[in-house]
């Protein structure tokens, strides 16, 4: 086990490519420290998998970010967010931080009218997480959730400001407007790509909540909180860990990003589990039976 | 190893659910004959991954169909078969039959004037395999193919006959019109979902060859002549595993079958495969860096 500190790294895992978004964001506050991102698309999208997947996902791409030393772990994906978050934060031994508790604390800040509407996969909206969180904070807001399953592939083919994108959103959206939402959470990370047309249909006054955005504040806080800031002065590197390299990656990462990508490598994900062993395994499926 | 003979069942995997398709055609041509079905739906879609990935995958797909004692395998992803086909005759003990082969060769027998089109998932239309089956059929055959990432997820959230998977589909098809093709290959299982809109976009004249359909055929053709029939005369099983139960399977499963399902078992694949061990990951590398 790598020892860790000041200059370790944050750690950031997703299920693919889209939490590039929230690298991107960490990025720009935070531009001294290293990170680590483990994508996992060789086994994406998580969004629609069960839950149990999903959570046992969850602790083999953590486990895969802790052997590289990484000193706190940021789960880009709203999806593992809205199943297995709290798994990771009590059998974990660094801080884990999500992008949904984020999300839904600028959105009740923002809320003038106290209707918040929250789009996201289809396991997210199902988790009600957003809604649960939102509530917690405040049991008065009128909550409206919509699953909309075609908007990764839509952002991932690249159909940014495009009809067909704007005729499904519009379908997708309808009921906030119908329900008058003046607050939006794009409750996964593709999302900000096709905010221009969300916003579009839902008319200017509608406030966007970035969950990524959101989550970069939270990071940025906790590590100043905890003097976890790196010592370093120079530009932070950036490593991206991928368990399958399309030959699409490049170009879509490089958009998400907003910038070129440097050092990315492609690990056999199946191996490193295999290296892990059964007990690995066992621990894990302790786990999750306990979770039942 | 269970021993093979005549009552053995037919094994058929797929990436995901769209494999059914090819179920429902051999139910109807070979109603006395049972079927193993396996769809990975916990590492779907593989049309977006590497080539090296699918490999993998196909191999260890086929080892569970073949400890369910198959006497034949049916490749039902048209991913899998525009990738490691090859590889899976040579190195399985038990026939296998591809859909891509009687997808292009029921093509080259429906047109008239020579011009053939293909669509596919990503990896599907970048492997050119169903250009090069319909070349070695007949060199002066023109084929046009195009890519379709969004028709997937597009049919598993229900649009068939809709405005936006027409739009999506007017834009993928244009190039078929420009060149004239007489005749469309729906080179991915899904496709047949939205036959009608594909044949609304392209005219009555147009004649839409469905794989899994032709792939039945040359099933039973095998069958026949190497005195595989089933000896049953009662209605056949069907046996339904996937790597995960999402919430939406039994629903869109029931749609592709055109029938109710009875058994699906959700299998644990990464126990099924830490089972296995490192003597058949060895076993695979081999074969793997042998094809490179």
């Amino acid at each position: 086990m790598t020892l860790i500190d000041n200059n370790s790294p944050i750690g950031v895992f997703d299920s693919g490519i889209g939490g590039l978004t929230v690298v991107k964001h960490l990025r720009d506050l935070l531009p001294h420290e290293d990170i680590v991102y483990f994508g996992d698309t060789a086994r994406l999208p998580y969004g629609t998998k069960s839950e149990d997947v999903v959570k046992r996902f969850a602790f083999e791409d953590s486990h895969f970010l802790l052997e590289h030393g990484v000193k706190i772990i940021v789960v880009a994906c709203n999806t593992v967010g809205s199943t297995a978050i709290h798994l990771l934060e009590e059998h974990l031994d660094i801080p884990v931080i999500g992008v949904m508790q984020p999300g839904a604390d600028a959105s009740v800040n923002k809320t003038k009218n106290k209707k918040i509407g929250v789009i996201g996969t289809s396991t997210t909206i199902r988790s009600e997480k957003y809604k649960q969180r939102i509530f917690e904070l405040d049991n008065s807001i009128n909550v409206v959730d919509q699953a909309c399953p075609l908007f990764v592939p839509l952002v991932e083919e690249g159909f940014f400001e495009d009809e067909a994108t704007h005729l499904i959103a519009k379908r997708y959206l309808e009921k906030f407007i119908e329900n008058h939402v003046d607050t939006l959470i794009l409750g996964c990370t593709h999302y900000p790509m096709i905010k221009n047309t969300l916003q579009r249909i839902l008319g200017e006054d509608v406030v966007m909540v970035d969950s990524g955005e959101e989550t970069a504040k939270v990071v940025k806080r906790y590590l100043e909180s905890n003097n976890l800031f790196s010592s370093k002065s120079i530009k932070s590197g950036l490593k991206i860990y991928v368990s399958d390299l399309s030959h699409k990656f490049q170009e879509i990462a490089e958009r998400f990003l907003q910038n070129s990508l440097s050092h990315i490598e492609t690990i056999d994900f199946e191996q490193f589990l295999l290296e892990k062993g059964k007990d690995f395994r066992d621990h894990i499926n302790k786990i999750l039976i306990k979770d039942i």
